[in-house]
């Protein structure tokens, strides 16, 4: 398959997932056939799942919380409720901190794969094992986009694929360096996968054949190494939360200094 | 074609465009025979070009300026220069608005089409006509995310599919409502385009089969509309300008205040 084309498909008959189940086994089964190259493109729901990660919470927000690292932003909803934009405990910054609450037993909630890229690389060795061929294993989940509305699948583990293609100083066809530089490649192949295996329907897997330029022949570095948190972030916190934050410090500074200069007026008015 | 399958191309051949070319005359040429239910996905490069907005500007900086309705966040590189992400005239939340100095010819940059929803409507209008086929068409840009690394491409414009696919109230296969709710479907169409076009490569322009369901009878309401800016905007500022926001008016205020309850001071001496 020449690069500038692709194919991919989710090959129906996946059964319900329950915890305790061989998920490599069942992907296996599901996929068929591979060639190398092709990406096998899996949905968090049905790894955490089989990896048991289904809790009993009537209340979601208790789950949310025991997720979370860091709280970046939170809004009342009108309808009643509290949106929370979170880090979660694999660093992606997105509402609810990953708990999923669709397509589970009522009274429980599900957690993301306690580490997604550990997962990827289990159903990568499975997946060569079987079927002779080198592919990457992503798994996905869904997040909303801060200016857009709507949300795509990205990679939160990966395995045997590249995150990025990196073309920083790589000339344009006129010969300058390109400004659009660092494509994300695991992400592009996590939103196509998604238009292929829907949400509600019982198509977790994907198969993507046609980027195997991107496919590695190690694990790689994990969909971790994506996160951009910490010093190059300018969104460590919403709108509202940094104004009070610096609102509050000012305040402070601003009544101490304000205190000083009276007193120096006091002071001068004893003289 | 079944909904759990999908192929994309992007053909080999394209010429080079200039201002006034024939841009519709060149993309029905270059995909040739279609199918109602195709999406037919091109860069904004080669809009623009065709358009005419390559502009003279050895200073690409001003026509950041230029094309900037709203700076955002803005912050000093390591190596020198400004990152600025800003909203530009689209509504849509970036650096550098959406100019362009790479595959253009030097000493000038290239704006994003004036109107793009228009200019995916007229291709839709022409491929139409050309093929007979009831098609979509996608108009995309190269765009960063706050919290990971790398660019995916998006839709800026759009005529003939839908921008997503709002799930809402729908049950989940256990009849509880979905959680993630609105898909965004032309945006991991454009993704995924990406993934056939590349960058450096003279292959503008993809055709995506599989996605049919999305396609729809009328121009529809373009990509203006997936825009969420405004009050439902939780990161309206980023965190450093919105901090610095709330301590300048946290200090005014705590100055006042002081300064008030000094006065009483003061003139509690007085007595």
């Amino acid at each position: 398959m020449s690069e500038a084309e692709l194919r991919a498909w989710a090959p129906d008959g996946v059964p319900e997932i329950h915890a305790g189940d061989d998920l490599p086994a069942i992907v296996v089964d599901a996929v068929g056939a591979l060639e190398s190259g092709d990406v096998v493109v899996v949905s968090s729901k049905v790894v955490s799942k089989a990896e048991g990660r289904q809790v009993v919470a009537e209340d979601r927000e208790q789950a949310i919380t025991a997720e979370t690292v860091r709280v970046v932003a939170t809004r009342e909803q009108p309808g009643g409720g509290v949106t929370r934009i979170v880090e979660n405990r694999l660093g992606i910054v997105g509402a609810a901190a990953g708990v999923d609450a669709s397509n589970v037993e009522p009274g429980t909630v599900l957690l993301l794969p306690e580490d997604p890229d550990a997962s990827a690389a289990r159903l990568r060795t499975a997946l060569i094992a079987a079927t002779g061929a080198a592919v990457g294993v992503i798994v996905t989940d869904t997040l909303g986009r801060p200016w857009r509305r709507g949300q795509t699948d990205i990679a939160i583990g990966a395995a045997g694929i590249a995150l990025v293609d990196d073309l920083r100083g790589q000339p344009d066809t006129s010969g300058r360096p390109m400004s659009v530089a660092v494509v994300a490649v695991a992400d592009e192949i996590a939103s196509l996968a998604d238009l292929v295996k829907g949400k509600a329907e019982n198509r977790p897997i994907a198969v993507v054949r046609g980027v195997g330029r991107y496919v590695i022949d190690a694990d790689g570095p994990g969909a971790r190494s994506v996160v951009r948190t910490g010093d190059e972030d300018m969104f460590r916190l919403g709108s509202a939360e940094a104004y009070a934050d610096g609102y509050s410090d000012g305040y402070a500074e601003g009544s101490k200094e304000s205190a000083d200069t009276a007193e120096d007026e006091i002071d001068g008015g004893a003289w």
